[in-house]
């Protein structure tokens, strides 16, 4: 593994997520980009299940634009901020497979880091579920409170 | 104008931003999407003006990846989540102009949203600060607590 300062100083770690940020992977939200057909990026708030080792979870309905693009494109990016301070938050970009999540199995595993929620309600009769894997493989961690660490970066 | 709704009903208004989410453009910070070199998303969190008449400027230096990503390709997004309650959200999608700001005119504009932040300490001697205007051109707006409005989208 390599690392590369985008500003500030550039700490490589074990797992593909900077340990100093751990913390904002059980952080409800994720701002999710995509790209579109015609090169635009798409942005969404969704909710995720995340692990240490750089891979990230969403649940996605097929019929929405999101996993249009992401079928067609699979580079995407993450962006999950801190909620108790907005100015903190990390940056992961990767790459997204979509896959069928037939029996909601994926959905109310996650659905159980929201109080049950329960993902059936979001859809459609003949609308298909699926599950998004993204494979980050590069993670940015920013701190804007902390003049001399604007940005870190980690390309593993 | 005419307004398409990707999910929920469409409600046209006569500024390009939707009234009811006018109150968003007062937050802190948006999350910046551009696309990279690569046809990679990159996001960044960002400080911003806003006019309900869809013009959002940034103040950005001119070395960092975000600035040569938008003077390579003008296709950009912005999110902003309401700080009260981040399921609720705008997505501002648009194209982006990158001018310079020798005088520092529109950072120390900017900067007094933010109790007179002098954002000359976040450059280094030689390095060119810039002023970035987003024209937008699609607003979709977002509240995942209402089942009956996913999402809502405007095309001027």
């Amino acid at each position: 593994m390599s690392a590369t300062a985008a500003h500030g100083q550039a700490q490589p770690e074990a797992s593909g997520i900077p340990k100093s940020h751990h913390d904002l992977l059980e952080a409800p939200f994720a701002v999710l980009a995509t790209v579109g057909p015609q090169g635009r990026p798409q942005l969404s708030t969704v909710c995720f299940l995340a692990s240490t080792d750089g891979t990230i979870e969403l649940s996605v309905n097929e019929t929405r634009q999101k996993a249009k693009n992401m079928m067609a494109n699979s580079k995407v990016s993450l962006h999950i901020a801190d909620p108790a301070n907005s100015s903190r938050y990390l940056e992961l970009r990767g790459h997204a497979t979509v896959q069928p999540d037939d029996a909601y199995a994926f959905a109310d595993r996650l659905g159980s880091k929201y109080g049950d929620l329960d993902l059936r309600r979001m859809d459609h009769p003949g609308e298909q579920r699926t599950v998004v894997t993204v494979r980050v493989d590069r993670a940015r961690t920013v701190d804007m409170r902390q003049p001399g660490e604007v940005g870190r970066a980690l390309r593993p």
